[in-house]
């Protein structure tokens, strides 16, 4: 259990409007958790203190060796005023397994879960209520020893803060239009693709940029090694429906296991679908969307919950998704998701976590 | 031609004592040079001042999604009282082609170049004098933008150090050990290894510790894909000498396009070798020692300019290099690149730059 001594601002900075839909990770609330850790002593003076720039030596060694993690989850408000976290604990736990990935000192679940409540009760007026909205929630630890050389850092700091958001794409729940890359490459087994790490977002620019220039929104990654199989999206795990079947890339050691994508895996089983997490080669999604037996395609991920893919791009080849609208599937998962985040549906599962 | 406006320290640090051998990135100089980027202005605001912290919001993308790059070179005090760098506009070049892969604003090398010299001159009395020490420049990039979302950044800061300093490692010109890497990888092709860029140096830490627990001091990485190719070490590119021919990794898209290296083929070359690049696996170089024509092996790089290889530890296989002490080939190319950067052997390719 964390003694977190808490700062209040002394200058509150104005709420956005209720009306307002709000844009993604653009206005940030009045305070922020911050905890340091030291090698010998461990995690040391959790903090609740006004949202502020922070100061770092320039050879602070984030800033040449990308020793850095982050998380992101959401709070939101329910109608009965009750405000949810969604699946804290899985954060957590991802937090830890990056941690290990990238030599950053652990941090107690407990610890990690008790500073987001904390944080988050101190500005629950920052929760917003608009439909779509929510409170985003990013923790990160970045590492700050003020050396030059390559080796893990001495110390760090844990911090967290918190941003009233929007729809993480512009499109919404409306169907993105993705280009499957087969020139860049995400991450490779072996390397850090499965942390949440700095790096791998970096690496994922350049790809980007080439699709938008294209016209696509997202690019879908191939692996690094055949560069065949289908990895994921942008910023999101991506799903098949093929014939009737569930099918998503299984955990292979370069793909983010996403919560968005446990809870849809679990939702779709609880609903009678067939899921497969498995092996799944571009070559096959082109034969089933020849073949006409490609149903639906989605994207998940905490930013944007479901994103339904409307078109894939791969090479000459463009595959047009159902018929241009939200399929079911992911329509159905997208209003479950939300409902129980929301607390609108019953909480079968004990996803969410009550801030009290 | 940058205008840059010097604002000098009015609290001057301590200069190290003339005969400190000095470690490698723990002191910094009086001084430090800072320009900022902002879309649809570029580069502005060019200056040097006092050695101080950044001061940046928790938001800044650097701290999330990795986008920041940086660069190595160092400064010698010749003994005629000159200060030569070594190949800066390697530096340049190679900064840029960083920047293109991190959709990183360029800098133009001329910009580049100027900074690094006028800053240097300011510090000048910190350019150490004793035998293996040197005055390190640490040119870096950050995004800075306050923002959360994945997109390239649209402002940033370009900022240079500097630090006096010694040996990079404990061993200095003495053969080190070298453990060889199959499970974790560095980098792969399509990816980001061959940009200087912070994500690839968190990536190696997990393999490097597993390394110094076996007792070795540093990591040597085989190809993403194959498995099986040999890429780079640590901070440093690799060279064998096999049956009297030099041999080193291409550059295959995934290793760094050292500066060190390029000036180690030149100067075999120039002394007559066969100096072949192409892709060396694993397998060929244990078969060499198998035969005994593995002659000598070693890293180049510019914070260790050439670290002699004394023993490559590759699955149960011990691979002993020599007789223990360090090749000639090794102490010829270490003599002389010194030499150079020391301005006491004659600078036959005009690699030395005076700072004036």
């Amino acid at each position: 259990m964390l003694d977190i001594k808490i700062t209040k601002t002394t200058a509150p900075k104005k709420l956005p409007d209720k009306d307002d839909p709000l844009t993604f990770g653009t206005i940030f609330t009045d305070h922020m958790f911050m905890m340091d850790y030291k090698e010998g002593i461990g995690w040391y003076d959790a903090r609740i203190i006004p949202y502020q720039p922070i100061s770092l030596e320039p050879s602070a060694m984030v800033f040449h060796y990308g020793q850095e993690m982050f998380e992101g989850l959401k709070a939101y408000k329910a109608k009965d005023g009750r405000i949810l976290l969604f699946r804290p604990d899985m954060n957590a736990k991802r937090t830890n397994r990056s941690c290990r990935r990238l030599c950053i000192p652990e941090i107690p679940e407990e610890d990690f879960i008790q500073a987001i409540k904390e944080l988050v009760k101190i500005d629950s007026a920052w929760v917003p209520t608009r439909e779509g909205t929510s409170l985003y929630i990013r923790p990160f630890i970045i590492a700050t020893d003020p050396f030059l050389g390559v080796r893990p850092s001495k110390t760090y700091k844990f911090i967290i803060i918190l941003s009233p958001v929007g729809a993480y794409y512009p499109e919404g729940i409306n169907p993105v239009k993705i280009w499957i890359e087969d020139d860049y490459v995400r991450a490779v087994k072996g390397g850090i693709g499965e942390a949440k790490a700095g790096g791998n977002y970096v690496a994922s620019l350049k790809a980007q940029i080439k699709a938008h220039d294209e016209g696509y929104s997202q690019v879908l990654w191939l692996d690094g090694v055949h560069r065949k199989y289908v990895e994921e999206v942008g910023s999101m795990n991506i799903f098949f429906k093929i014939d009737g079947v569930v099918v998503t890339p299984e955990l292979s050691g370069s793909i983010l296991p996403g919560v968005t994508r446990d809870s849809v895996i679990t939702l779709c089983k609880s609903w009678g679908y067939k899921v497969e997490e498995r092996l799944i080669s571009i070559d096959e999604i082109y034969e089933a969307y020849q073949k006409g037996k490609l149903e639906e395609v989605f994207g998940t991920g905490t930013a944007a919950v479901i994103s339904p893919v409307g078109q894939l791009r791969w090479k000459d080849h463009i595959m047009r998704i159902g018929d241009g609208n939200t399929g079911p599937l992911s329509r159905k998962l997208y209003d479950s998701l939300t409902g129980i985040q929301l607390g609108k549906l019953k909480d079968i599962f004990n996803w969410t976590v009550v801030v009290e």
